[in-house]
């Protein structure tokens, strides 16, 4: 299969796996900040375990003709950043790591507010050549899951959910015979 | 039992409900605008069937010590409102109309942005007397699915996510023995 398919039980499991290794980490967040719209989802399962409160930022890397832009478009920023996020601990939060492009972006934006920390928390990174890069500001990189460079389907882009469900079913036993 | 309990599968299929009564009504947003946080998984789903780009408010109707307070404090508002906003038509969206005091306060402060139209959807609401309430303007009000005033359990806010699917399955059981 050339695509992975998760089903939304295994996004909530590898969300709590991601929780853990932010909380063994040490970095305690004041603050989750969700790349919207792929972080949304990722981001309120989290708030689950972190119990921190969530802001977002909305970035827009495809173009309509589906071909990545050089940097992300901003659809919406952080009103009132200074006061947010200065001296504030961010912990940003994506669902995928793929090329780097959109999280480089952000977390370089991010910066520009001064906060006291920041880290990265991503469900899934590809293993594959990044072409952004992780500032070196950056204190904490974490993912959930690390996979092959395929395209993901995520539970929340499918229009018949049951038919998902049943793919997703198909990729995790895939998985389990390979890894077994 | 006291509390509802919905499976991501449950939340994903009344989101397309949703989505099929937004487009039957005629009124076609251009930007959803999400309740954060709970408005975060609906909006972003029902993205997938509407294709419009979400802009996120946050607000906090329960303080700290879990009483619900008259007004929701705001913890995020849209950066540059005048230019996303204002004469725009928008699309509100959150997860459960309860009291309805969140819901009311939000488009009075979209309002005062003056959009061109301004509707409700959300996945729930509650078949109760309501507090807060809907201002003439709002073109559309929409509701996924009518329930009892119960305690609703989401699935993102569990813990247990195998054991909550359960739960979700108990429930479905109880709401067709009911109906059928």
């Amino acid at each position: 299969m050339d695509k992975i398919y998760f089903s939304y039980s295994d996004i909530h499991k590898t969300v709590k796996v991601l929780a853990d290794k932010v909380r063994a980490s040490g970095f305690d967040p004041d603050v989750m900040v969700a790349i919207g719209t792929g972080g949304f989802i990722p981001a309120r399962i989290l708030k689950t375990y972190l119990r921190k409160p969530i802001l977002t930022v909305g970035l827009l890397l495809y173009a309509d003709d589906n071909k990545p832009k050089e940097s992300p478009m901003i659809l919406q920023w952080i009103d009132e950043g200074e006061k947010k996020l200065t001296g504030r601990k961010i912990l940003l939060i994506d669902e995928v790591d793929d090329s780097r492009i959109t999280l480089g972006y952000c977390l370089r934006e991010l910066l520009r507010h001064t906060p006291s920390e920041i880290g990265v928390a991503v469900l899934h990174n590809k293993k594959k050549p990044k072409t952004g890069s992780i500032p070196a500001e950056v204190k904490l990189y974490v993912a959930g899951m690390e996979i092959e460079d395929k395209w993901i389907c995520y539970p929340w882009d499918a229009l018949d959910i049951t038919e998902h469900e049943r793919m997703a079913e198909e990729s995790r036993r895939e998985r389990s015979s390979r890894e077994g």
